[in-house]
């Protein structure tokens, strides 16, 4: 029997990525997909690549329906449009990924300091598990919603969490140097994303000013670190589609070396099926699956920690299906 | 003492090559630059690569202000909005280096059938100068206006004319496939142009409909031609910035060996300072210049003739300026 | 139970995608992997990509340990190389998906002509099936060997069988333009394939000289063709890793409408799973997947039919998958 | 009259880039070019985009041969090599801009520990200006050989050096992550070159031990930095051809504001031709200039400095020229 999958926000690249993974998943199978486009517009024609794989109409958005036809649901949708409809779908008690930013931080006040809007669903903020199992596993097994990471946490956070927590790193020395494909800043037309800026280009973007960075920061916290957040983060993006390299740098601990810190990494993923701890991390070799490749180095009094994922895999819609795969019981490689 | 020249259409991505190249040139110098953009709006706002080299300010355009201001004006501007300011400023005497479509037919009524306008100025058409400065420069020298070849054009023209003067090529058997580079469909956002879906990507579009179709009929025809156009020209996108190759095909005339058409075109341009005959071309070693390179083979029945250009020089804004060198009577390297 | 697979050849990367591919498949399983390199290397040490989904150690070539150990084996081998090899396995019976050229002509005068070398298995040469199933899928069920398709004649015989065969196009005047990513010139070090050389770069190769070219001819004619060959095939490298499309021009039947040869190609390929008729193939849809997307549009006297694959995909790697299912009766999906 | 140039090692990339800069120079004419290739192969040969610009012969590097034909030597060689074969040429009183690492270092132990080799110049270390000119103008003028710098400190150093001596940046505490387009590898072949390898991929190397380390330490300290060295500088590629941008993070002085910051940068590059105080740096605005780009931002307790710059033109070979002027007495800007 199969796990009925509503996708909504159908038309973007991190829905048209999860509707491929999930038709190759042996227990879901996609029934409902949403977009605002609608009239007659199939998935297919949303994304070619998905014809034949998924013909699904695109349809409204209406809770009722969904639930109706949904055993889970994958939110794709935007921050504030997402959480203002999951809202009555968890409501009427139908499980939620959502892939947005919206159920990340814990405090309504935070969010709308860096949202610009009021939180669509604040009574849930900070009760909703934040959807990385590597740390917050028996918190996402068996909830009803999961807040599926942002990508650029998800690549810093596997690389330095293991050592914040076990005090090899100060957090909150840290700097976050990161590094992502195009695609991460999804379809909608701008001149940053035009083929012919974004290629042969690297440019720093949102110096300190990423809405990723409060995320980072509460994790960081959760982890035990001293004050929260990184002491800068700072994304760019380099002309690829997809990938994306986080750089971290942050003051060792007194009488850590690296080899210390590379068991620490090796002890705290040596059960883990989608975290390799690798000599040297590359973009290229976890591209279209669920991998994190994480390093760590010492250069003086500082550790360099590196982790490198798919934006759109592990860095979204592989780690969504994780995440409703350990919600729903299933083991978590399952369909990956 | 400098050639002042003015440059309409600035915001766009051959003005910017135009501007580049006219810095560096001895004798010319821009003095003016229009867009709609305006509002205080700098040359340098457009373009931010040119900041420190071209700070004007963007003005509307204004025929009699343009013509006062101005020795020779190019054109980047879209087709049909180009031969409406054209007209009047030709009309007051200033020269044109049009680089849109519009003088480059020689009959409204073709025009009006591939572009779906009326001809804004249909009186001059037939009788501006097509700027291939390698056959037409006789024409070119003096000339009030040019029209500046498309892309396309330049480069299966550049490979082929030679052998279809001749007679060892039957133009009208030609098929030309074209491998374009992405700034071809210039700096307009639009869906096949954004990053994620232009990156690793080849298509063919515009099969057999392509607007540069006539243009390389007409060119073919006065070359001596029989029946005029290339029995298809296949126009695609592949992923990289700049650069442009044609591979044209070709009935071989009776009799020719793959030698006497190399020998051919080593003729046609043994005086020619931005044609090269070469073994192999690549469209990386013709990226900002003015270069043409150009080769042929023979395969059974056909020639297969090569022509590598950069889009946005020698298909564009350097071909453009080789234009201005020879209608004002100066070396046509000048600056190049 | 499953199908245990040996790879030969395991460095390269049709081998890389084939282990991707089959340690997905639910009915196969990779139990060995050869290669040169050996020395306690692994598949992973190959293909960091790999770590943690295939790491065996790369062993050497042995017949008889190969034979015993697998059902199937998967020859990623150079040519000559791999028919040297798969002679004596096949002798002792054990299937062999050969993806390099080594079965895929008919006659070992030609191969010998193409190849420069003499044909290590000269019987076999003319009886094993080639590789594609949708147009050979009868000799492939059951067989012993298949010769995998070659990346360009798999494009360019999908986009074009149905319409030769129907008589609508015609195989001696078809003109094969084809271009492909830089992953199909494989692994070994190369000036061409230098990133800074192969980077925003398109260039012609192998003009009309391709070792693909009698592969093609073979099939058309037995396809129906009346002379056979194509009367150009020339292939083109385009800036990117993975893809491939052909643009194939031919002299249309008479009569034959544009709409007459659509419907051929939708009625010849109504049945099949991997082949989807559209109306603007592109490379980017058919990305990590065994589709192959094909149209045709009617330019002239001429057809223009285009076909994109992903060469490591249905040009190689899946397409092997495919065949390995077909060959052991499986539903030719499984896996894909 | 034309300075005469000799380039030595002009296969490579660094070689190219120059020999067209100089083709280029109002007042500079490429005379001689060394290569170990030689057997009558021209620069046309090695560089086929310098076809009908350059087609010298390549010839053997012979000290007194170079002395005579030429008043300006740019060495493109490796280190170690390079130094054997400047150090003759300057004691004939040759000028040398050497683009090699060889003279960059004021110490031959530390650059025996880094370079794993005995300088072959010993005596003249710590006596050769740094080509920076924006620094070190006063020793450059008139002196007979330049180090022409490193890409990466280039980069770095025109972003923060300012802030250092202004003591608004305390250089002890710099994180410098710099990203590289390829060609800043050179044109051997290697595994980490080959497209399909650096293709849609960033990685870090060479994490804390790149050669460029002590040269960036070096020019900090004599900006009057308290340690010298830079804490990290951790590089890494990113697939572009050309381009490198330089993120230094560290500690910002007491009381200084961002605006401060700016300021300082604004001030100390006001007269400069060549470096441009801009909001948003991007690789792509300094292609195929001299130009470096360079802005700055607090963050908290930090300055994020960032510099731009094409590795080949002001990370290399413009800026050789820039030096070469500066050494003649020339403008600064002639040619560039």
């Amino acid at each position: 029997m199969s796990v009925r999958v509503g996708v909504l926000g159908a038309s973007g690249y991190t829905a048209c990525e999860a509707i491929r993974l999930l038709h190759r998943h042996p227990s879901a199978e996609v029934v409902l997909a949403t977009s605002r486009a609608g009239g007659g517009r199939r998935v297919s024609d949303a994304h070619p690549s998905l014809r034949g794989v998924c013909d699904l109409e695109l349809v409204e958005a209406d809770p009722s329906r969904i639930c109706e036809a949904c055993d889970v649901v994958f939110s794709c949708l935007p921050h504030g449009a997402s959480a203002a409809i999951v809202r009555p779908i968890a409501d009427l008690g139908v499980r939620v990924v959502d892939l947005s930013a919206d159920y990340r931080l814990g405090d309504a006040g935070v969010y709308e300091a860096w949202y610009g809007v009021a939180h669509p669903d604040p009574e849930r903020l900070g009760r909703v598990p934040y959807g990385l199992c590597e740390f917050f596993r028996d918190q996402i097994r068996g909830a009803s919603i999961v807040a599926n990471p942002g990508c650029y946490p998800t690549a810093a956070l596997l690389a330095t969490l293991p050592l914040v927590r076990s005090g090899m790193l100060d957090a909150s020395s840290l700097v976050i140097d990161a590094k992502s494909g195009i695609s991460g800043a999804g379809r909608t037309l701008s001149e940053a994303t035009h083929f012919v800026e974004a290629n042969e280009r690297v440019a720093a973007y949102k110096i300190g000013t990423h809405r990723h960075t409060p995320e980072i920061a509460r994790v960081l916290e959760l982890g035990g670190g001293a004050s929260g957040g990184p002491a800068a983060f700072v994304p760019h993006l380099v002309p690829m589609t997809r990938g994306l390299l986080a750089t971290c740098y942050g003051r060792v601990g007194e009488g850590v070396t690296e080899e210390d810190a590379l068991v620490c990494l090796q002890d705290a993923y040596a059960d883990e099926p989608f975290v390799r701890v690798v000599e040297a991390p590359s973009t290229r070799h976890v591209l279209h699956t669920n991998f994190c490749d994480v390093t760590v180095r010492r250069v003086g009094e500082l550790l360099v920690a590196i982790g490198v994922i798919d934006n759109l895999g592990k860095g979204a819609s592989s780690a969504a299906v994780q995440n409703m795969n350990a919600m729903l019981g299933l083991d978590e490689t399952t369909g990956l």
